[in-house]
């Protein structure tokens, strides 16, 4: 039994892994920490949880909130973790970071994520960044071991996208200047903070894109391909969001090199991900949507050829809130921990 | 360990049940039968469950959907249970019935019932009416003792009325003649079925009254008020369908006698429901929704007095699919089978 | 021809008089105010009005905006209308105010309603409060006349209610003591302004009851049934709110009189409304609802009688925005300078 | 003043056409006609039109339904204009098809889209089909005179498409073979018929992608390119349903020709649009939405250059029920009968 620290309880990054943590049964919760709501009990905040967590959270700089534990998540803003995971790695915690801080493994990485957000491009803990690892188990499981002290949980839109195009780049089943990621993702991505286009009556009806001038997720995305690739790759991203709560649909496309044919495709992403617990691959004659990874840790892809225009599209099917954020940073806790990777996560889901 | 089965496997209640047994640590799913549907697997109707049950949807006449189980629960339309519970039964099974097959302990009253919904008004098994226990652990909790074979699961309405109505009859609290339901679901009470009232342009800014002629739960809850008050109660009953998904309201008007004070009244349903582990209650400073409730299996009552009308205003909140449905139904698996009541209904559910 | 100032043109009662007025062949749109989003055009600010109004918004204090026009329309918060309304007035301007400011005719009547609210309870122009005339046709059509200066809009949820139990005080159908309305609204009608509760996924599967303490609305409503019946009359009233973003569903209850039959309450409810031109009268056996009235200026009525507990049984449906507010105020305008009731507001909304 | 017949008038096309001809001052409702709801009041079908249209539903063999009128809306499925269109224009009418009928000039393309549809790809009127005029005016305008008696109204999804990609065409801005269209539909697109994957319950949090092995939209779009280009050019066309009611937001992808710059990209779409009075254009820095087209007939374009790959990205925005069905039949309506092409159309929506 090991004990966890969530800082940022309040947001829904921190109530996601709450709710997760309640049923893992090798972690108890030994303290919530947040910058705002503090004094309240979790379940003040969150009535769902009265009599399954009635903690308090507490002001960071509160004593109590001080007090080691085994693992921390930080669910919390670019520039928290890098500021505070210095001190519980100090006291012997495993730390894994929600935000961009430690997504990256030089500064120079850093600060380009930084700068598509205009945040200050320096970096804290620079010296953190080499032990850190990017917490995406299906490309990165080996290095997620047991002796794995610091993650990086990725960015919702990417870790969608990167698990639906890996299978194309390290096959070379594309050309590289040819790919397009057309994402949509439903409002809970944008996190608990109001906003006027997340109002309900502005959103109920209403879809737009954002930010085309350059999402900082692509960042992250176009770091993992070129570790797949050995060379540079740059995308032509787009985000949208559409009126649900939870989900992430991507579509991704590519021209096919010549020669691949859809069964070269087909056996390229079945033998990639074979393994990977958390991804289901279907053909296009199967229909399946976001609804169907909602609440559940699964990225669910749907593996196609376009043959009058000879391109690739796949379909990446996500929860925002679980395989891109707090569902993934459980499997990547139950990695770096050697308990088995699908321990609390093994639930499908509420349907409808 | 026990084994069970499930009939009506293809529709909300049955999919509902699924999950929550994948769950269960005491019960392995043996056999899933539906009418339609047939010859799929569970998980491709419902691809959310891909990975966690790959069970058959079998023919209720296929030889393999007659073996025995411990627990077989009918996920079906009223006519189905009366039939095909006694074979079941024979078997040595213990069966619960979603239906208002086994709801009524005398003949009379489910023709009352049958009358409210316009079908045949004659009980194939007037017989089993008898050992049939109405399953609302809250008012009956005494009588779903091991010893129980047949539960008669509760309307979706009923239940979350007849807990927020219940303290306020047994303690005399109100004038009986002067009762309002004014219940609010959300569209998933309907079920799975097709409708043009529940196609999603015609609903997503739609609320309607519906059935103001008479809807068929009333007759249940005048049943177990009867049962509290020792004489016959009639409510005025107000069914309403709002664009949600998941969760009933229901607003409970009365008229308070003479000399209860609000203190009384919060008394009296504090008492009433001590000890019944899925209310919470709390007073009308504490803002709470039915997404409070969404995916478990609690009843939240908001117990309030409005002093310039004398009125008492109790305000329910249940999720129609979980206490108003297959999570009721678990919970009064547990207790005819002694396990924990709380068994596999220990989680807060996932928000937002 | 007459010219329009719109004070508060920034929110949803600003853009809704701004898009009715635009189809009004007498009135043109002169100027816009509004406290903040000054500077930008209309057509920024609402993107759908591009190439129908590109005027700016002013500022209260710029020069432009103490231009005289023919008509005011103070869509603003409580205590604006009461501080500005004189200057429009000596300039000559009729105005239609949508606060409480001048729905009440006394500044008692209005420190009830402003202590509902926590405000302060003085009335900073007393002496404009007997000119004004509360703005519901279908209560005081005849008090409308073309000498009224200056009109009270109604609260969204008082002009539904006002409609529905009008009928039955002025024919004195119900115990007046008995009285409950049950208002389940839209989100849009807490207007503009973000709050976590209207956060879209806090909302989207979300009702909850609200301010049980007492609705201000409860004031104005009271206060019309006083003034039909003669004596007080005090109502039970609870607000909800649902996910949806336009209409307000309020279901009426009371308890009918000794003799009172369903035809006696069906003749007094057509015979109430006769010449009310926005509204219409079902009974139990049409299936209407909110979407019905939805982008027009009507009030549908849903009127019935619950033999089983001699209660009489109201639906009241309304856009809450048109028939709530905007609409409403347009039909006060209409009425107020002896234009066609309907001009402008002949309409049936979009469907779906 | 001329008369309308509108057969399918039941449907959301019929609906549609029905609301927009009641504000048309030119334009007189003599008969309404659908294959089912007959018998009923057009106002008993869609109670917001109760007192705007109390025309009955007729049967298509009624002999009312046969007298002549000066235009025919077929707001029917493919095959219904085909056959019926002959005896509209032998009566004098002017006819307006919705369906892909009369959408293509030879038989071998309607055959091409029926193949995709796996409909019987003979054409019941070939013969008709050499007078047909495709209907999007931004596009063919000059076609769309006074003389043209048949119009084949474009698919929804096609004209929200070809207004966003023609000027990248036209000026051979981008790599004929490069082209991907990401579509996303709201859910009024697939109309009023109930459909298991528009249920509300199974669509209210789910976005999925559809009809991956083609969209019959696509043959038209590529035969309005062809036309353009003077070449055949193949589009990657993805459709996919978002839980949404009104609205379709079309992302547009094509790769660069080698000197083309992002100003000379806003210029040819400033240029190629300049007249075409329903289309806005926007650069990336406004925000906008499909909720910013609800209920007009505009078609708004977002037009943008992802400079890092070379990639030309244009966000198209329309109201599949209005630009993309009944607003631009009423488009058509006005240019073959010589009215100004705005009448009837120029309003801008109901916001939010």
């Amino acid at each position: 039994m090991i004990t966890a620290k969530i800082v940022g309880a309040g947001g829904y990054g921190g109530v996601g892994i709450t709710e997760l943590l309640l049923s893992h049964p090798e972690v108890k919760i030994k303290t919530l920490v947040a910058a705002t709501e503090t004094g309240m009990k979790m379940s003040e905040l969150y009535p769902h949880l009265a009599g399954f967590i009635d903690l308090p959270i507490l002001k960071p700089d509160d004593a109590a909130a001080q007090e080691p534990t085994d693992v921390v998540f930080f669910s919390t803003p670019d520039g928290v973790g890098m500021i505070q995971a210095r001190e519980e790695l100090a006291k012997g915690a495993k730390v894994i970071d929600y935000s961009g801080d430690f997504r990256f493994q030089t500064k120079e990485e850093y600060a380009e994520y930084a700068r598509r957000l205009g945040k200050p491009v320096e970096h804290k803990s620079p010296d953190l960044l080499e032990q850190s690892v990017y917490g995406v188990a299906e490309l990165r499981r080996k290095e997620l071991a047991s002796s794995v002290k610091l993650v990086g949980n990725p960015g919702c839109f990417a870790v969608g996208v990167e698990i639906g195009l890996a299978p194309a780049i390290a096959n070379k089943l594309v050309a590289f200047d040819s790919l397009i990621c057309d994402c949509k993702s439903a409002v809970s991505g944008a996190g608990k903070k109001v906003n006027p286009s997340f109002h309900f009556p502005a959103r109920y009806d209403n879809m737009n894109a954002y930010r085309l001038t350059g999402h900082q997720h692509v960042v992250e995305v176009e770091r993992e391909l070129r570790h797949i690739a050995g060379e540079q790759i740059n995308l032509c991203f787009t985000t949208q969001v559409v009126p649900a709560c939870r989900g992430i649909l991507s579509s991704l496309y590519g021209t096919l090199r010549p020669g691949i044919t859809p069964a070269d495709v087909m056996e390229a992403y079945r033998s990639f991900h074979k393994g990977n617990c958390f991804v289901r691959i279907y053909d296009r004659n199967t229909t399946i949507g976001t609804m169907h990874v909602r609440g559940s840790n699964y990225c669910n892809l749907t593996v196609d050829v376009d043959e009058r225009t000879n391109k690739l599209r796949v379909i990446s099917h996500i929860d925002n809130l679980m395989k891109g954020q707090a569902g993934n940073a459980l499997q990547n806790m139950n990695l770096i921990f050697g308990f088995p990777e699908t321990m609390g996560l093994d639930r499908p889901g509420q349907y409808p």
